[in-house]
Formats: structure tokens, C-alpha cells, sequence
């Protein structure tokens, strides 16, 4: 295993004989995935420091790395003395990517990146910079050369169809929409590059990417065809047939760039430029017969928008979720209270344990997050065993965790009291629960965005001048990943919400070195009803597991807040009943009581 | 005085004998002005039928005429039996100005309009249209030949300068910030043509526009040269003079097409498309020396965002207000406990007689509303002498009024009960308030837009499927028109608020037949602080009158709408206190009891 020192020299040596002044690798892989397999994470490997959204570059004697907010302070210190530049992006004074380039590239300099790795929207970008510098953009395949022996193999597991029964209609039926939807935008064929597009599309699912049932893929679909990319072999018999019936072709997963030069039919392909990876882009453009059309995937909206049966199934898969939580949440009391010493990455040992007892049970849909008193002030805490902290009896413990079943994903956030708190500790977490109630409750006229919907969620904490620097909540995929789009809830998110939208209301206080509260549930965004000014659009929880009302400042919640509450309690009691056991639900009783 | 059906016949045989097949006249004037001077509405002399935002087309053999919402019922009434459809505006089915004139332009067809009235953005559309159906638009002043005998004239009232107290800024420090924006907008010239625009750059005031103290005037500014059109013969020698010292020239109100003919200086000037006309934007476009430049109207900007010497003065003229409004309410509650008869008119003629006494009172800021019952529901209502209501001993009494001081402009609406309430009467007053109060003490991290703002007032109503088919509020000029842009509270408004910005909260319940509640203050946005999260703002209240509490069911507030509602009329009380006499003191003090 070489050190980092030693893998930026044997990247510069490479850049040195091919003529490459600066080279870029940004955190993606060829279908601009958010978390992407260790085969493709190069940015990683270079740094030695992980994260997401990041963009790792070096030159013959700098390198700098840009990270997001969440990873501020582990980038700081993972980097130090790697001769690695840590940059915080969004902070004043902190140049961007392409201010940097700006400022390093100058006339005939060239600046190299992997097509396959690179979305054409930030190739684009980092051409206009080339091109303001006279300087050159150069496709060079140095990470290929590089990365060779202690690299990951891409992965390889088991592919499956996910039954009709749960997804709500099949690989054949989806097709057709898809097809309808290419015909409304005047294209004939599209190319299925991001993988929770592709999962979607073919009710394809895999283990390809860690938590994240998804297969390594590609998909092109036009009006007579369509051929999935990817190593046939790890396809089940039963999948393998039902995708022959819905008239998919299949391929080798590197086959797609060949296909697409030899075709010989006119066609109006649509691309989405912010996933689409530039060699497929370039192949695409090499062949006279393709008129390009770009615009967002159609099929980013067409999963966010959950069918009935999808939606059925992700209300009973909550169900389970809900009965692990509460039987996790009994014996942490119960071993907390016994004396016992637990510490964070106890947590996940517990949860895995009542979740994976689910016959239906996939995978955890991410690494939960167990994090004790301050730790759980960084929002995206990950405690190692070895290193993660003991429970201690007093403040926060916050839980933020959830599994993937064959009915649906789950998301979920609890912060419990696990001894005495302080008044302050109290207001916190009565602050966060009514911002998390005002989304739940919140009401408006079909029309409204996620970023006005935002608004509603921080009032309680702007009042005091508080607020987290995260968005209110995302949109989680059936049987897929934990974060999906188009909606969001958060500052200037443009996208109308429409019933059958999932979404997590997940507001929180994070107070450096002191406290950090997150209450989280999923919902979904249903018909409120209609009257004579329109039609009007709520929220209905998915998720039902009781919120810690010990922690809670009755009086600082409003009439309105306090019967939510109530209600939603009498809900979670009457929802779980019938999966628990009579302790369990005696237990249940209690925690569930009206204030 | 010639009919409606006259008038039109008089125009179809002027069109007739010009080869124009279609006339179109929008709700306009040289300027795009809101309110249009009584010699530019050609729109309501043709139709007999008042109205704002509107466009009247006539073709040989029909005639329809676009109103939005405020106007759907008046229309119908005053346009039966013209031959004049009322087209309402955003109904589902009914076809927009350009899908009807795209069903009756067939090829060669001619669209005439006049280029002096026409918003360029507006002619475009036209456009469109014509060359989609291969038919032609003309410019042909066919208004300017038929309606000639009871045309009013041009206004010409006496033009006055704002003296540099009130305005905070010279022109000539207007007229430099000016220039400063064309530096950064990489333009040399602007032509200022919207009168709120140009009364700004040089506090230039006049009486030209019903309740609107401005002048009809254009302006155009380089860096060298500003020089204004208008008949100088109406400018005060004291207004000559400041303006001569400002480095400002003057030339005729109709000179400035021969001006931009003339000139020999190349120029990049900034126009906005929505409101410069085409016959000037033609004029532009005629001489080679000038470049073009679209975009948004800085000045709107610079004077939605007041100085602190307006601020001072606003705040000032609500206190003068206030006081007026103080007396009007004991008085009309006085005389209604008389027994005396009172109709809906009578309010204006006592708030006249209140507000005029004022020394600094200029004129109205618009005609009163002062609705009784259900013609509140309405939500323009304006009585009119010899049609209006009694005022009956039970429901609400609605009154929305201002006024234009030399201080400042003011719009206010508060809502009395006159008689007895039921508890439905008093549960949507006490909504209203609730949205009412929600904007008041709304606090915000800086870049929330009126869009997302808008969400906040009207939760308390959206819960209960209720809504107000208008924005939540609008801008204030300073000494001006009672609406100015660009910031507004309403959905989907993208301005993002700064300290400085002036908007009304009035949002309403409108129930036809029923009821019709609003309560309004004029809010100014202040900051409210900073923290570790970033800069925090909020509104202050301007407007300081008492809001009944007598209609207030108070256990529908919530607790910190009630301390803000106690906290408010304590201001009211400190803040009315000094103008008023002892008699009215003891009177506000009751109004102003916390509950």
C-alpha cells in the first residue's frame, strides 16, 4: 500500500509524460452518482480523505481538494502535511474550481480529466476556463495508469428484478411511459446514464454501490428499442427473463460507446447534461445520426412521483421500520439503564439486529449515525468503532438511520434524552420539534415550491436567529437510494411538490461543541382537498415511531403543535399494535401518551 | 357625449378606412403607467368600462375586452348589450390576447395599435402572434383621429421639486448614484420614462395622475447630459432652478423622438422592455449611434430600497396618519351610536376632513374603500354617492384608505365591527389576523424572496382550505404611488428583501355575499441581527392604529401572536400618544388594552 505522498508522485510522473500540467478528478463515477463504488473513487485514493461533491486537483507542485460544509473539519485534518490544499467551498475568500484554474493555467498550458468519470456540465465549465486562458482541455486516462494494483474491481453482485407487486408496474409498462414522455419533448431515444434512473426504469436492483441497491449500468431506450449495458452474467434467470420480455436487448457494461457509433438510424436523442459523462457525450456527437436535445432526465420526475403500490409498500416497510425502532429503543433503555457501558457504534450493532429479523430486509439505506452530546453537533458524524464515544447519562443521544426493504426505503431520526438536560437542552429540542410539526401540518395551494415550502420549517428557529445549515429534507427513492430529487425542501428549491412526493422533514439544531438535535420523519405529500379557491396539497407521515416528548417544553408549543402531536402519538399506537407483543405495546402506551 | 356603440362604430369606420382589421388598445399610457392620466384611456372611453391591467380589441364585427379578477363581475354588468365580450383573464377556457387574435388573423390581416401606448414587451407579443399567422401589426394612431371632441386634455398641474429634506438625496446625487449603476451595467445612457422612475431621479412631484403626485415627463440621462421633457412652463421657478443646478436640461414633453433622432454620440443605453414604448424603442432603434441594452429599470430598485431620511419621513407621516385615523374612529363610532344615518360615502368625507387638517397633506394615496357587509367581499369596491350602503348595526365595517403627505404616502385598511358578530364572522377576523400577524413578526436569514415569504401569511387560512385570490402585500413609493415594485409579497415573487423596502401586509378573507375582512399596516424591512448562522431580518410595523380587538376570538391565537398583538398596541399608544388630546388619549387607551 503506497502512502498519498507516494500515489501524487506516480500521478505527477504520469502527468509529466503526458504533457499534463493539472489534472482534475471530481467525486463521480461514469453515472454522476452521488456515492459512487470504490472501483471509481480516485479522488479518494489520491487524497486519502473521503467524502462526496468534492473535486480533487493536482499540479506538478500543488494540489487542492474542495469540500462541502459537512466535511470542513475532517478534511482539515485528514489533509494535513499531505501537501493537499483543503478548500471550504462557499466560504468567503475561498476560490472555486475554476477560479483556481483561472489563476494556474496560462497559454498552452494543459489541463487533463477522464471523460468517463467527468458530467458534460462541469467539462463544459472547465472548458470555458481553458478557453479564457488559452489553455487546453485534454481527455488523458492517467488514473487508469496510476491506480492499477491496489485498485478495487468494479463491482459485481447479484442483479434482480423487483417484483410489479412492489414497484407497481413492470420494466414493460415504465418503458412505455418513458416513451410517451420522449414523444411530448419531440426526441426518440434517451440515454439512462444515472443508476437510480435506471433502477427505476427496469425495476433493476443490485448491490453495486454500499447501502444503495443499485447495479452498474447503462440503458439506451428508443421507440423500437432498448439495450441494457452491464455484465449479463449477474443476472438471475428470472431476471434475465422477465427483461427478454419487456424487450430489453442486453450488453456488455463498456459495450455502450461501440453501439452507439455503429448505429445507423436518425434519431433525437435526450441527454441530460448535469449526469451525462463526457465520453458518452463525445460518442454520441461522433455519429452524425443523433440530433442531441438536452434537458432534465423525465425520469427524475416520473419516480419521485410514487405510484399507489409503491406507496402502499412504503407505508407498510415504515411499519417495520417502525416496530425495529421501538424494540432498539426499549433495550437501549434497558441496558442504559442497567449500568451497562454502550457506546455510539453499540447503536448500529442493536438496530442491524431488530432490522435485519425482517424477512423482507435488504440492506441499511446508510451507515446510521449514532452520535452522543456534542459529537452530534457535525451533522454527518460517523462513529468508528474504537474511536466512537460512550453514552454518558445526560444530554442527546441523536439516531439517525434507516434500511432498505423489498417494500421500501426508510429514513428516520430520533434524539433521545438519555439523563438529565438542561433547560436550554429543552428549549433546543422544543424549537426543532415545532419546526418539524410546522412542515407536517403545513397546508397550501397546489403550486407551492420546496423553497417556499422551506420557509415554514425555520420560522420557530429564525425567530431566535437560529438555523441549520442543511436543507429541511430530501426525497427518498423506493427500494433505492436515501436521497433522491428533483424536490427538496430548502431555500429556493424550485420544483412544485405534487401529491405522491416523498420527503423527509428534518430540521435540527447543531451547536458546536454543545448540542445537536434532529428530529426526523418521512412524508408524503397528499390532496388535502378542494374548495372554491382551488385544490390544496399536505403532508401525511410515512413514518410512525415515537418522538421523545420528555424533552419537550409543552408550553412553548402552540394549541395547534400540541394536538399534532397528540394525534400523531395516538397514530404511531394504533399503526404499531399489531406488530408488537403486549410488553412491547404496555411499553408503547406510555411513550405514546398525549401531553 | 357620444355612446359606447357611437364611439365603436366611429372607430370601425377609421379602421375600415386605414385596412386595419384589428385595433388594440391596452390599459396604457406612454409611461406604462398602473394609472393612466384621463387623456390616454382609450381602452375605457371605447368600452364605457373602467378598469386597470385590462386590453380592449375591436374587429369589424366583434369586440372583447380582458379584465383580471378585481373586475369579473363589474364588467360583465357595464359590458351587457355593448357587443363588448368580458373576457376574464386566467379562467380556465377563456383564450389570453394572443390565442384570440390568433384565431382571427388569417394571412394579410392587419393589427393596428398605437406605438406612444404600447409597451414594447407588449408590441412583441403582437408580434409574435402576427408573424406566427403571416398577418402585419401597424402603428396607426387611429385613438389620436376618432376621439377628438371629449377627449380631456393632457394634464398639466403645477410641477414642484421634493426638497432634499424629505428626499434624503439632491437630484444631482441621484442622477451620480444613477450613473454608478450604468457604470456597473457597462451602459453609458438610460432613457427614465415610468413616472414613479423619474419623480424618484428628481424629486420631481405634480398632480398629473388622480391620487398619484407625479409629473408626465420623460427623461434621459448620459454622463454628461440629463435632460428632462416636459412643459417647463408648469415647473416652479424655485423646481427650474434646483433642476438647472443638478445640471439638468429640459425640452418639451413630445421633443424626445426628434431629441434621439439627433443625436451624434455613440451610446450603450439601458432600456427596460416592460415599460419604454414602442414609438420611443423605434426611435432608438433608428439611429445608428445607439446600442441597446435590456434589462430591468435600476431606478426601481434604488427607490423600493428607502434612505434614512425617507425612512424618518414615513414613519413620520404615519404617525400624522394615525392620529387622522384615531379621530375618524371615534367619530364614526360616535355618530353611529347617535342613531345617526350613515352610508358608506360619508367615510371618505370624514377622513378627508381629518387628514386634510393635517399641514403637510398633500392628497388622497387612492379613493377610499369604505365597504359595508358583504360588499366588502369585493375586494376594489368603491362606493359611489347616491349607490352606496348604509352602514347597519351589525357585521364588519371594511375601510381601506391613505394619504400622500409631504412626509411620506400611506395605505391603511382596518376592519369594524359596527353590530353585532357571529362566532364565524369572529373565527375569519381572527385568521386574517393570525396571517396578518405571522408577516409582522416573521424573522428571516437575508435571501428569503416575497415568494417564499408569502408562504408564512397564509398558513393560518390554507389549513382551512380559505385563501385571498391577490398578493399579501405590495410596495409603497415614498411621497408617490401607493403600489411600486419590484419586491411584493405574493407567490412565486423572486425579489429577494432588503432592509429598506417598504411592504403592506394586508391579507384578507373575501367571501362573496358573506363577509370581506382585511387588516393592513405598511411594514418596512429592518435587520434584526447577526449571528453564527448569518444576517437575520425582520419588518417593523409603520402603520400605528389600533386593530379591533373586539372581533378577536383570543384563544385561537397562539401565545406569541398575542404578545406581538399587546406588544404593538402599547406602541400604538406610546407612539399616537403626543399628537392626540387627552379626551382621545383615554379613548385609545381602551382600544389599546393588551388582552
Amino acid at each position: 500500500m503506497k502512502t498519498v505522498p507516494e500515489r501524487l508522485s506516480a500521478l505527477r510522473e504520469a502527468m509529466a509524460q503526458a504533457g499534463c500540467d493539472a489534472y482534475i478528478m471530481p467525486s463521480s463515477d461514469p453515472h454522476s452518482s452521488e456515492y459512487a463504488p470504490a472501483h471509481y473513487t480516485a479522488w479518494e485514493y489520491f487524497s486519502g480523505f473521503s467524502c462526496e461533491n468534492s473535486n480533487l486537483i493536482v499540479t506538478a507542485d500543488e494540489a487542492a481538494m474542495w469540500v462541502d460544509g459537512r466535511f470542513f473539519g475532517a478534511a482539515d485534518t485528514a489533509l494535513a502535511g499531505t501537501g493537499i490544499a483543503s478548500m471550504h467551498m462557499g466560504v468567503e475568500g475561498v476560490p472555486t474550481v475554476s477560479e483556481w484554474l483561472g489563476e494556474r493555467l496560462t497559454s498552452g498550458k494543459v489541463l487533463g480529466y477522464c471523460a468517463e468519470t467527468m458530467p458534460l456540465k462541469q467539462m463544459r465549465q472547465l472548458a470555458d476556463v481553458c478557453e479564457k486562458q488559452e489553455a487546453k482541455l485534454a481527455d488523458l486516462p492517467l488514473v487508469d495508469q496510476v491506480w492499477v494494483e491496489d485498485r478495487p474491481a468494479l463491482p459485481a453482485t447479484d442483479a434482480w428484478i423487483l417484483d410489479a407487486s412492489y414497484a407497481g408496474k413492470t420494466p414493460a409498462e415504465k418503458l412505455a411511459l418513458l416513451r410517451g414522455k420522449l414523444l411530448k419533448k419531440e426526441c426518440t431515444a434517451i440515454l439512462v446514464t444515472k443508476l437510480d434512473s435506471l433502477a427505476w426504469l427496469l425495476n433493476l436492483r443490485a448491490a453495486d454501490v454500499e447501502d444503495t441497491p443499485y447495479a452498474l449500468a447503462f440503458c439506451y431506450v428508443d421507440f423500437d428499442t432498448a439495450v441494457l449495458f452491464m455484465d449479463t452474467s449477474r443476472l438471475s434467470a428470472d431476471a434475465a427473463e422477465q427483461l427478454a420480455q419487456s424487450g430489453v436487448k442486453t450488453a456488455g457494461y463498456n459495450e455502450m460507446p461501440a453501439y452507439l457509433a455503429e448505429a445507423t438510424n436518425e434519431q433525437t436523442v435526450l441527454i441530460d447534461p448535469s449526469s451525462l459523462n463526457a465520453a458518452l457525450y463525445n460518442a454520441l456527437c461522433d455519429n452524425d445520426y443523433y440530433s442531441i436535445v438536452e434537458d432534465a432526465d423525465p425520469i427524475s420526475m416520473m419516480k419521485a412521483i410514487k405510484n399507489e403500490t409503491e406507496l402502499t409498500c412504503t407505508r407498510r416497510a415504515h411499519l417495520i421500520d417502525g416496530a425495529a425502532m421501538v424494540r432498539f429503543q426499549m433495550e437501549l433503555e434497558q441496558r442504559l439503564a442497567s449500568g451497562e457501558v454502550l457506546r455510539e457504534t453499540d447503536v448500529d450493532t442493536i438496530l442491524h439486529k431488530y432490522r435485519s429479523s425482517a424477512s423482507k430486509f435488504i440492506t441499511e439505506s446508510f451507515p446510521t449515525i449514532a452520535a452522543w452530546g456534542s459529537n452530534a453537533a457535525m451533522m454527518h458524524y460517523a462513529p468508528k468503532v474504537g474511536s466512537d464515544a460512550e453514552i454518558q447519562r445526560k444530554g442527546y443521544l441523536l439516531v439517525d438511520s434507516g434500511a432498505t426493504y423489498y417494500d421500501g426505503t426508510t429514513d428516520i431520526t430520533r434524539t433521545y434524552a438519555v439523563g438529565p438536560l438542561t433547560e436550554e437542552e429543552k428549549l433546543d429540542y422544543t424549537r426543532v420539534l415545532r419546526c418539524h410539526i410546522d412542515v407536517a401540518m403545513a397546508v397550501w395551494r397546489e403550486g407551492a415550491t420546496g423553497g417556499e415550502l422551506d420557509m415554514i420549517a425555520r420560522q420557530p428557529l429564525w425567530r431566535h436567529m437560529l438555523d441549520y445549515r442543511c436543507g429541511t429534507g430530501h426525497g427518498v427513492a423506493h427500494v433505492g437510494a436515501v436521497h433522491e430529487g428533483p424536490q427538496s425542501l430548502r431555500p429556493h428549491n424550485e420544483i412544485v411538490f405534487v401529491p405522491g412526493m416523498v420527503i423527509t422533514d428534518e430540521p435540527g439544531i447543531y451547536e458546536e461543541g454543545r448540542v445537536g438535535i434532529r428530529i426526523e420523519n418521512e412524508l408524503v405529500c397528499m390532496e388535502a382537498g378542494k374548495s372554491e379557491y382551488g385544490r390544496f396539497l399536505r403532508f401525511e407521515p410515512l413514518t410512525f415511531v415515537p418522538i421523545d416528548v420528555s424533552c419537550v417544553l409543552p408550553e412553548e408549543l402552540t394549541r395547534e403543535e400540541k394536538d399534532w402531536l397528540n394525534d400523531y402519538h395516538a397514530q404511531v399506537l394504533e399503526n404499531l399494535t399489531p406488530l408488537l407483543n403486549e410488553k412491547e405495546i404496555e411499553w408503547l402506551r406510555v411513550k405514546c401518551a398525549a401531553i
